[in-house]
């Protein structure tokens, strides 16, 4: 399993486009992340430490930053690091379900100090995030923050409720990618910049992030995603590719998801792959991308802007093709 | 196992003792409460509905109306449902670890629907609560109950960490209580009104009501408890009762409290006992009682509405008693 460099090559060509003042801003991201991380008594402090350093893209805070553009102040930086920490309260809660021994190649809270202190660990995260934003008497970050963190619970809610439902359609997948994905994505743009745009243009990039995720499910490699292929499938979360493959080959929909371990569920993802199901889906996510760029255009944000927020939209493409 | 009614005898005291007002406004909690788990879609409804309807004593949120008083307006009723909602999520995490069947009689949503519901169930209620107090624009109290959520995890993180270590001392301890339990109380009393004696009167009502707690772990009996005697040192929790007892009865130190079973526990329990332990945690309660209605005598609230408060505070040593 190869351990991700902390900062993936999409990101870095924003952070490249924009040296200018977009890395010193997602530096002081971290710093503040680092403020409420820390100072939290030691057993806390280490076990967040950890997973702030196993750090990830930080794809969130830099939607906010960049919605904020240059001229965004300490407000916009205490949004960035609240929705990180957001973020990474679902990560360590999942985990606590999941008993993942790696998250971004170095060892879960719930792998290292046990699931106690991780379902403690991101009910801390969570909260943090609001009394950042309280303190600051942010009141509109504080409402949008918490709509998106309801949301996170709903879509996590649908997918355990849904879990080994070979039936469910399309309609039901993508309200769920919304709640569990999008949302927080849109929240973001929202969070730097009030603009129903911008909100679109999260809400677009948010989904095809999903949607692409839910192909490197199924088609690996697992030297580059980090886990087993088919893991979805083991957990019976039934994605888009699956739904489109079973339209293809209904044989499919007989599988019995619950009966499924590592080598049968490898195969069931090549099965699934013949159908065609993964381009389709990734053809998608890609016009989801285009929408959303679209949005941008228009936004009548700032050339300059509207040209980073599409290499944010690229590289959530990038990284999967 | 005795299901408790739905509303013990001290609440029921103090619901007479100001019948003109507060049954219909804690009536009027309960319908926000019901707001706020309804229409969440099917598979919350019946989860968080089921905690609801749990029931369980209500008292955060009665100490958030009582302090705001008979002419508290809508701001304490959505503060006193948001201070619930925390609470129902702690619990309901609680229960994501514990895996108990039940609680207060009732099964749990980690018996009923899985750790995974449960979790994200907790997760939910914990973001509505910010979200009911963001939504309304009241800052003030999101960053109260913002600081008191981040407290209640610190506690969980504190109680892991020191699990098992018979050498901690009282006044970690304390400490403990405090971030786990006694704060919550103290921000119950702010919500309702900003006032330095009435945090006083929160927390310490707050720490005795955990100190008492601890002592019923290990009295019982389970008749009325609905639980072993003895849970918490099988959890590795060490209490004030068993710091006393190795105070008298050093040999207590030398139990490997990881080798417990429920036999050995319940004749640790009864060790304790014999050393008077318990009889000096709940005199040490009943002297937080006693100074935090001295609090109130300080406060200058009128006297109906200390005298209601005091009536809370006897609840909670009425109930242990």
């Amino acid at each position: 399993m190869t351990r991700p460099s902390a900062v993936p090559p999409p990101v870095t060509a924003v952070l490249d486009a924009s040296s200018r003042w977009l890395p010193a801003r997602m530096g002081a991201v971290e710093d503040v992340l680092r403020d409420q991380v820390g100072g939290q008594g030691e057993p806390l402090g280490a076990d967040a430490a950890a997973t702030l350093a196993a750090g990830g893209k930080r794809l969130r805070p830099m939607l906010v930053l960049l919605c904020a553009g240059e001229q965004g102040g300490d407000a916009a930086l205490r949004a960035a690091a609240a929705i990180e920490l957001v973020h990474m309260a679902t990560l360590v809660h999942d985990d606590v379900l999941d008993q993942a021994p790696l998250r971004r190649g170095v060892p879960t809270v719930a792998a290292t100090s046990g699931r106690a202190r991780a379902l403690a660990t991101g009910d801390l995260l969570l909260s943090r995030a609001f009394a950042l934003l309280a303190e600051a008497g942010d009141g509109r970050s504080v409402q949008l923050l918490a709509d998106a963190s309801v949301a996170l619970a709903r879509g996590e809610l649908a997918q355990r409720h849904d879990a080994f439902d070979l039936s469910i359609s399309e309609r039901r997948y993508l309200d769920r990618c919304r709640l569990k994905t999008a949302t927080l994505f849109e929240c973001a743009c929202l969070l730097g910049h009030d603009d129903e745009h911008l909100r679109r243009f999260g809400a677009e990039v948010g989904l095809a992030f999903q949607l692409l995720d839910d192909v490197l499910d199924v088609s690996g490699p697992p030297e580059r995603t980090g886990k087993a292929r088919g893991t979805d499938l083991l957990d019976g979360t039934v994605t888009l590719p699956l739904i489109l493959a079973i339209g293809s080959d209904p044989g499919i929909a007989e599988v019995d998801l619950q009966g499924l371990d590592t080598e049968s569920a490898a195969a069931l993802c090549d099965r699934i792959a013949a159908t065609g199901a993964l381009e389709e889906v990734r053809a998608r996510a890609l016009a989801m991308v285009a929408a959303g760029k679209r949005e941008l255009q228009s936004s009548g944000f700032a050339p300059e802007q509207q040209q980073l927020l599409a290499l944010v939209a690229d590289g959530v493409v990038q990284r999967y093709s």
